[in-house]
């Protein structure tokens, strides 16, 4: 492994410091070309920490099941970091600030790295920038990573695209199982979770996601993997069967290591460098390049913006520079 | 405006022919570049149309208020289209059987032209095949396009970036402000409406609404416009007060028309060719253009994927066509 200066910021970050490791996410957050320049050099640092994802409709409990899982893996000495991924709004960028707020049972535990996030990139940007997160997370020592998403969107599909194992979080009632397959949520799941298991439905919800996924309705995440999403039902709130959330986790990994990890984090390292590519090249042409004014005047002379955009293209790829 | 050769499938489209539309909105859906040569002889007819759209939490109710306005609107003889735009599911692109058939109760009327479209696409796949089903829509002849989303993610807000009246739904309960306001889902609204307006918790929905926007709340879309949203209660299945969304939709409609309409749409429509322009980049350069490989083999190598993102954008920029 190559030496990293121990007074940089990537040499801070190696040793754990929470304040370097602060700082790399603020950058990723921001979309500050420092964090690619400071993470380089503790770039095959990366790898080692797990990456679990947890998703589901709004309302089903995600954040308090996050913290739960966090304690019960804290009782194992594992290092935990929390990235709770607010909704990208493209409009203001902006978290609420409730979400900063209501995860801090944790904080005060050093084994613990907690952080909320938003968005303030273009489109793309809040996937980006959790990979980024969690990259960094990796580097900083931290074994077990927890994203959490709200809401059930594609900048969340894209986030849960990255990490290795998606923890589909639901509960009886609003936003249950037939709302969730119609929203494609289990699609992405590795493993189902029926929380807010002591109230009333709760059997019935683990029941028809047992159909769902026996039926294979759905499951193509896990499908794909070979493996067939457990259901695990507890109460985050009670902190009744987090055990059984930690052990079908750890099924999962194993499941995964026996048979093909490494090809399928390379698959999405490579996704990662499209999509980055393709940033660099939008903000570079676009704007500096020129080619937002050319855009503006054809559409302006009446042109179809299919006819616009496939000339500019045309033009790019001819290596005509503007 | 250009004449069309009416026997062409522009021609037919332009006529108002329901199959040349079908076959246009398949096209759009599947990202055949048949969709943009057929559509670019009568683009200068594209603008006519009033698009508005639908979205909100699961379980408000959107598409029975779709169907209710849908009714409403065909009273005044308005010709009306209505697409429903499923989940985007980057893992099978399926749609649930459910959302084709829900909507059928217009669909005997000649008047109503109904579809449901999922997104095979890559990334920003549905917005773009929204985008392009309105204008194929828009030519054919229809006045008033309603575009139901499902969910409340990125995809839907790119959905939302390209409708003129944004419609939020919520229903007392589950979904309900709060948990919409934490989504982030009140800052794309144009008009927000309190569905089943008959259930308990509907006026403290309403009012709570009543003060977010009082307070400027997280309203960026509509402050943006200089617009107050109005909140209309309404029960779109016991079709109560329909009248009030019809009404709330027209003032916001007078109110861009006087305001600034032409200038947003234009925007919208660069915003069309930036994305559209990305994304023929990516296909050509990225498999057939030799980058994939590239990619995968200096990822192989231990470099970091910003490097590589990095320098393959560079040697695109440096006109090196691989």
């Amino acid at each position: 492994m190559p030496v990293v200066d121990p007074s940089s910021l990537s040499g801070r970050l190696v040793a754990g410091d929470r304040g370097a490791l602060a700082r790399l996410i603020s950058w990723a957050e921001n979309g500050d070309p420092r964090f690619a320049a400071e993470l380089a050099p503790a770039w095959s640092r990366v790898g080692r920490a797990w990456r679990s994802g947890v998703t589901g409709p709004p309302g089903a409990g995600k954040s308090t099941l996050v913290n739960a899982l966090a304690g019960r893996l804290r009782a194992t000495d594992k290092r935990v970091g929390i990235l709770a991924v607010d909704p990208t709004s493209p409009f203001t960028g902006g978290a609420l600030l409730g979400d900063r707020i209501r995860m801090e049972e944790r904080s005060s535990d050093p084994g613990v790295f907690i952080r909320s996030m938003a968005s303030r990139g273009s489109h793309g940007g809040l996937a980006r920038a959790a990979i980024d997160a969690c990259d960094a997370m990796d580097v900083a020592g931290i074994d077990e990573i927890l994203l959490e998403t709200v809401g059930v969107g594609q900048a969340e599909f894209d986030v849960m695209s990255a990490v290795d194992t998606v923890i589909v979080t639901l509960c009886p009632g609003a936003g249950d199982g037939v709302q969730a397959m119609k929203a494609g949520i289990l699609e992405v799941a590795d493993v189902l979770v029926v929380n807010k298991c002591d109230i009333a439905g709760a059997d019935r919800l683990a029941t028809d996601l047992e159909d769902a996924v026996a039926a294979r309705l759905s499951i193509a995440r896990a499908a794909k993997q070979g493996w067939q999403p457990p259901i695990v039902s507890l109460s985050a709130a009670l902190g009744n069967n987090i055990e059984g959330l930690v052990e079908a986790i750890g099924r999962h990994r194993a499941h995964l290591e026996r048979s093909g990890l490494d090809q399928l984090r390379r698959a999405r390292r490579v996704e990662q460098v499209r999509r980055v590519m393709l940033e660099h090249l939008g903000e570079r042409l676009w704007g500096a390049g020129g080619l937002r004014e050319l855009a503006e005047r054809a559409l302006a002379a009446g042109d179809p913006p299919y006819d616009v955009a496939e000339r500019l293209a045309a033009r790019v790829l001819r290596g005509a520079n503007p």
